[in-house]
């Protein structure tokens, strides 16, 4: 039994800062995009790297031994790749065993959990380190109650999964904030945890509790702030509605972004779905979350273009946006300006 | 590890007949549901009932002690009652470890896990039965994946919780049977679960897999087959619409038959939250149901009268059903044989 579930009912898994991330004997960029997220999002947050091989994959921070890290007050090891096949290599573990005695929180969303490695727990029991599984969901998450909460909330939707949705709360959370906004990401996928530092892996709650977490993540807060939160899955998805559908009834949001991808034309891994149109998509989902906010509306579309030629991008986004009376985004290339002047518009500043 | 996760991933729990039924030192019927609802739907695999003390509920079947039921060639001990509070009483668990010991599997939907009650374990290892526990979802259940299955379904679902849609379930499947159809209950509750002998308790399932387990739960079958599936939470409800999306799109049912109870105004224990009008709900169902199955419609109403005065009841259905245009019926007090009718002229036999 790891620190973490010790105490009182948890309601959010949360991270302490500053880092050091682990980037073990990874050579491939494509498998640390945890840390290459969280130093591109976080980089305050980001005080050292640890690398067992010179060729491994450098983030840019500066290279630290565990005495190192200890000694420049860093609180938290942050494996910042992903084992491959899920397996933790027997290189790791020594390392994450000495920063566990030294104090650290190992911090991981393996599918190993970290206090089922042999030796780890009794090292974070004889610090008082905490073992934080980004994969396991708080315990005791409620039932959604459905009661209106105070604050704002706009959450991002997607005709699809993996095509930005985190991306585009992130990118609009930053620039909210930049525009002297009140706003905070919300995070329910474990990439986003590490980037949040805190959050709930809505994907892994028990399906009776997923809007009851929802509710968790975006408590009551002050009128003028907004809860900027990571969607997950997609209604019309055959896997993954069941998440959408509880996330979007718990978040209970006044705004939806919906996100897409410019080309795509079927549930990416799913051949014979093919996507639902933006309208359709946009209905469902306000049809849906109707139920706990009677004013939600779409506030605007964020697209990743990446499968399209740069020539083509703008009349593209033009196009979509015109035919659904939308402001329509690529974040990553265009901002997201257009969706905060429309949401200042629609709630005030 | 009870024997039950031993073997390959299992996609259903699964119940060994004949039954003890244990009813405990239970003296309130209503805490007994489980017990009496298989007596009632299941009578011909319960085979005895243990009592611990001469005033507790009697469903009907003869006592007997752990040995007898060993030497009738019973094999399941099923805990037919709740344990108030969710806690085991101490006077329980002396006779559940002697019934393990003698080689009967314990079936239980307890809070408490029945590996994690003191002795219980090492008795079953020592006889080798098995620890069923109503409440734990099979282990490794899959992602859906849309697939399209042969045989047909029927899924129950409801303008709310807790109004009719195990019954109507069982009832309709029992009269399809007596009708000379091929048809199966497939149970998604722990009720259902005791009754039926099989399924996966689907509100207990992780969200991302909620679909999926209603794939293994209604697998293919043959052309003129009829899976009838009880169903679970409500579309417009607060709290578990999650798990009504999943087990819709996941079931691809060819009929859905809506329940509802009469006079009932508002989602049950929450106030605040008026129940959805019948033509809203079969709307919303059919909306989202027609991911996995484009064929999707509804072949009746099956309403809850116990609220009405009994002079009232035939005027209701008939109203409520030509509104509709659908029949309606209460399974309880009319039977089902008009959705019967109806999904015979629509399917053939």
């Amino acid at each position: 039994m790891d620190s973490q579930n010790r105490a009182a009912p948890v309601k959010k898994i949360d991270i302490t800062p500053p880092y050091l991330i682990f980037v073990g004997d990874e050579t491939d960029p494509s498998y640390a995009k945890t840390g290459l997220g969280l130093v591109h999002w976080r980089r305050g947050h980001c005080r050292g790297q640890l690398r067992l091989k010179p060729g491994a994959v450098d983030l840019g921070l500066p290279d630290m031994t565990v005495a190192q890290a200890r000694a420049a007050g860093i609180r938290s090891l942050v494996v910042g790749t992903a084992a491959v096949g899920g397996r933790v290599p027997d290189a790791w573990t020594g390392t994450l065993i000495a920063a566990a005695r030294a104090g650290l929180d190992i911090v991981a969303g393996l599918h190993t959990r970290l206090a089922d490695m042999a030796g780890l727990g009794d090292a974070a029991r004889t610090s008082g380190a905490r073992l934080v599984d980004i994969r396991v969901p708080p315990d005791a998450l409620p039932v959604g109650t459905g009661r209106k909460r105070s604050g704002r909330r706009l959450l991002t939707v997607g005709t699809d999964c993996a095509l930005g949705k985190k991306y585009t709360a992130l990118q609009l959370a930053r620039d909210m904030t930049a525009a002297g906004m009140n706003a905070d990401f919300r995070a329910t996928g474990q990439t986003g945890i590490m980037i949040a530092g805190e959050g709930i892996p809505i994907d892994a709650v028990v399906a009776d509790f997923v809007s009851g977490a929802a509710e968790c993540l975006s408590p009551d807060n002050s009128p003028d702030h907004w809860d900027v939160i990571e969607g997950q899955g997609a209604l019309f998805h055959p896997g993954y509605g069941a998440v959408s559908h509880g996330l979007l009834v718990g978040s209970q949001p006044d705004a939806i972004v919906l996100c897409h991808a410019a080309g795509r034309s079927h549930i990416s891994g799913w051949p014979d779905f093919p996507l639902p149109g933006v309208a359709e998509a946009i209905a469902r989902t306000v049809d849906i979350g109707r139920l706990t906010n009677p004013d939600i509306r779409c506030v605007g579309i964020s697209v990743n273009t990446s499968g399209l030629p740069a020539a083509e991008r703008a009349g593209y986004l033009a196009a979509l946006g015109d035919a659904h009376g939308l402001p329509c985004v690529d974040p990553l290339a265009t901002g997201t300006g257009p969706i905060l002047e429309r949401l200042r518009r629609e709630f005030g500043p």
